[in-house]
């Protein structure tokens, strides 16, 4: 079988070694590259020569960013060409889009590679829908934020500090605001929540960051037993159904306060199965390659991922509720005293706990919140 | 399609339950009982009305034991009809022959619920082999133990006790040497080296189980910042493979060192993909019954394991060492002093660990061995 990569950065390099080391029966016959990077004979700077081969039947497109990649994706499966992606911040933005057009051509769409890199996470979100509804999905989804909070952790050092060393170990962007800002885990908690709910889910919804994280915040919360891990949340019930993204104050008895490094935790429950977590790298250039290999191999054992999102279930904040933690100078409505410099709120919804942060905000710019869930 | 039980305890009635609530176009039309058990009317005390019938396509086992679920599986794969078990100890006995027989006679064997109940841990193995080669897997697959040394720690109590308890729970069985002694592992490490390395896996390797593990003995792990849990392990390397169940101190900070109550994690470490975790739950009428089902789903939509076992590999105990911990008065050969009534042995394999304490249990029987790996 042909297929054609679109981008041979990281991820597409990634790709490229492992189908030609280790699997039979795919050539890598194109690659889409930039008109002054034209290195290998099978590169090409026109998409013309991709999109119309008749013998290129799967298009792997590893290139990031929402243009042109949507355009591209959008003409391969409008020509009824199979797309692999990666590319969490256009199926984010598209995924009702190139879902039907998939189910108009006979396409398909993969996209496993999109969230928690090596870890067969969609497809265990798929597999435990075969039998069981998705009750809630929970995830720690980026390794930058995990390696910051990690380190702080282990060394006590500040956040500044830690964001630098990170930053040169090219573990973080010179630009990390999609990654401390939850930018990135928003996208995929959207994709995991369009999956696992079976919904075309709501582009707004309550996003945190861990950017005014501090070492005194991680030392007042590990004096309670706990730790700040940034999470992507969802849950559903009675037809209804809440996303969001934000710190959440952990026992450090959980395996999700143990996860090390730069590794990745997801987690759902199911009715049936009951919680499944998922452990392993969620970046890289193997990892990330091997999820999209996957996706590959399955095409080629004839599975058709297809996505209607056909449950009508309402957004309802309230699904998503606990008490939260604020460390701010600023005064929070109806809070309580909980440790010096920090105070509690009862029983309110993340989305709003993001208001009563915004607000707090404006105060004191270094305001840090986290949901601070009942232990048992 | 027409599928056939065979027993209806716990899990039976699991997977009973599962298909007739959430999975459409399968039927249970015929159940294997015992004479006096023949409480529904689909239910029969004869296997030849289960394997003469042209209409039952696949056979559920889930009666546990050697026999008679070795013939009964044997003569259902001769008669071309797949076969979904859950009994661990007869797959452990005879995988070589029923693989054997199912490609003979194009029947199928699937075996995703003999380890680790709801967790898809036989076909995460498998997935990862599609691209990479599995170096090595390890686990807590047994949720009685997990659950005795959890609540030992928790609760400052000694074995005794929380066995007593585990028991009264019916989480531990009247006579728990199965759990207790590494026996229940044992099968599961089996079956997994089988997958995981494609071979058909020694019967003799090193099994050791909990059984002398006392309060006194995790007191001073956790001044060493580890703590207990019985692994079942394998490793590959070079052509060569071993496997060994035993008790694994591990650092405090290790996801395993956190698995709380009867739950399951299991591990492997692909070529490109690196480590990948699975928890859930390992047992439970629901999840044991989910795991069966799923594979009764895989067989509908045209998946059909096979395990040739062609892989020449051979056994060698020393590809699974480290330094290992000797709890006891007897003296042990080779060892050095590590702590009050504990010498370290350094860098020996499972195996030789094993004979060390066998023959430490002949002067104190209350001697407890620990594998202790050097961190980092």
């Amino acid at each position: 079988m042909n297929i054609a990569l679109l981008g041979h950065g990281t991820v597409g390099r990634g790709v490229d070694e492992i189908i030609t080391e280790r699997v039979e029966g795919v050539d890598v016959t194109r690659i889409l590259e930039l008109p002054d990077r034209l290195s290998d004979p099978r590169m090409t700077a026109s998409y013309d020569d991709i999109v119309g081969d008749p013998e290129i039947e799967l298009v792997v497109e590893c290139m990031g960013g929402l243009e042109p990649a949507h355009t591209f994706i959008s003409a391969a499966l409008a020509a009824g060409k199979s797309v692999v992606t990666s590319n969490k911040a256009v199926v984010a933005e598209h995924f009702g889009e190139f879902a039907r057009q998939a189910r108009t051509s006979g396409a398909a769409l993969f996209i496993e590679a999109t969230c928690a890199g090596g870890i067969p996470w969609i497809a265990s979100i798929q597999k435990a829908r075969r039998i069981d509804d998705v009750t809630s999905f929970s995830g720690i989804m980026n390794g930058t934020t995990n390696f910051i909070v990690d380190a702080m952790l282990r060394e006590g050092a500040d956040f500044d500090v830690i964001l630098g060393r990170a930053q040169e170990l090219g573990y973080a962007e010179r630009d990390p605001s999609a990654d401390i800002d939850g930018i990135d885990v928003r996208n995929k908690t959207l994709i995991a929540a369009c999956v696992a709910f079976d919904v075309d889910c709501a582009r707004e919804f309550p996003v945190t960051g861990i950017r005014t994280l501090t070492k005194a915040g991680l030392d007042l919360l590990s004096h309670h037993g706990r730790t700040a891990k940034l999470l992507g949340r969802g849950a559903q019930a009675d037809g209804r159904y809440a996303v969001a993204v934000e710190p959440v104050a952990l026992p450090k008895s959980s395996l999700e306060a143990n996860v090390p490094a730069n590794f990745n935790l997801v987690t759902l429950e199911g009715t049936t199965v009951g919680p499944l977590k998922f452990y392993g790298q969620g970046a890289g250039m193997l990892p990330t390659g091997n999820a999209i290999v996957q996706d590959v191999l399955d095409y080629m054992q004839g599975i058709r991922p297809s996505y209607d999102f056909s449950r009508d279930l309402a957004y309802d904040p309230a699904l998503l509720s606990s008490d939260y933690l604020f460390m701010t100078t600023a005064s929070v409505a109806a809070s309580e005293p909980f440790d010096e410099g920090a105070v509690l709120v009862r029983d309110i919804s993340a989305q709003r706990a993001r208001a009563l942060l915004g607000e707090a905000l404006e105060t004191d710019a270094a305001s840090f919140m986290a949901a601070f869930p009942q232990e048992g």
